[in-house]
């Protein structure tokens, strides 16, 4: 069963309130962690994972980024950043 | 500027609730869309875009997943499932 992935982050030219209070908290974290200090800036969307029935062709995808640009995403603030397919739901990086 | 992007889901045995309220959603469309009808499930999770300046060495993505375990995301109820480079801040897919 594939699972089709859509990005979501808000528009470029946006402030994004949410990664400025992330960005703020990093940086009141990297006094003491030198490695955070570097942190120039943090933006934070949205991920979905839309696991579909039969093939992930075309048709799937096209229908996929008809759904992005009109349900899943705000386009007056947000931009779909990507869409791909993967094969399985994901699970935790090592 | 290097961006480092971090991706993370709600943990695959807990509900989620944002994921099952889109996928309803989702279902009610599909009745007159039948490219929608063969969705099967939905998650929503998070995807951070974090700014570094320097490279975005081994240094960096372990500073960076260390702050994936610990700040950007809820270990009893999310996963990270993804840590990679990217060489700048998304756009638009066309």
């Amino acid at each position: 069963m594939p699972t089709i992935v859509v990005e979501v982050m808000p528009k470029a030219e946006l402030l994004d309130p949410q990664g400025k209070a992330v960005a703020g908290a990093l940086g009141r974290l990297g006094q003491t962690q030198s490695a955070l200090a570097n942190v120039t800036g943090v933006r934070v969307g949205k991920r979905f994972e839309i696991s579909i029935e039969g093939e992930a062709d075309a048709d799937a995808l096209a229908a996929v980024r008809e759904l992005a640009d009109t349900v899943l995403s705000n386009s007056v603030i947000e931009d779909v950043v990507g869409i791909h397919v993967q094969d399985a739901p994901s699970s935790a990086v090592a």
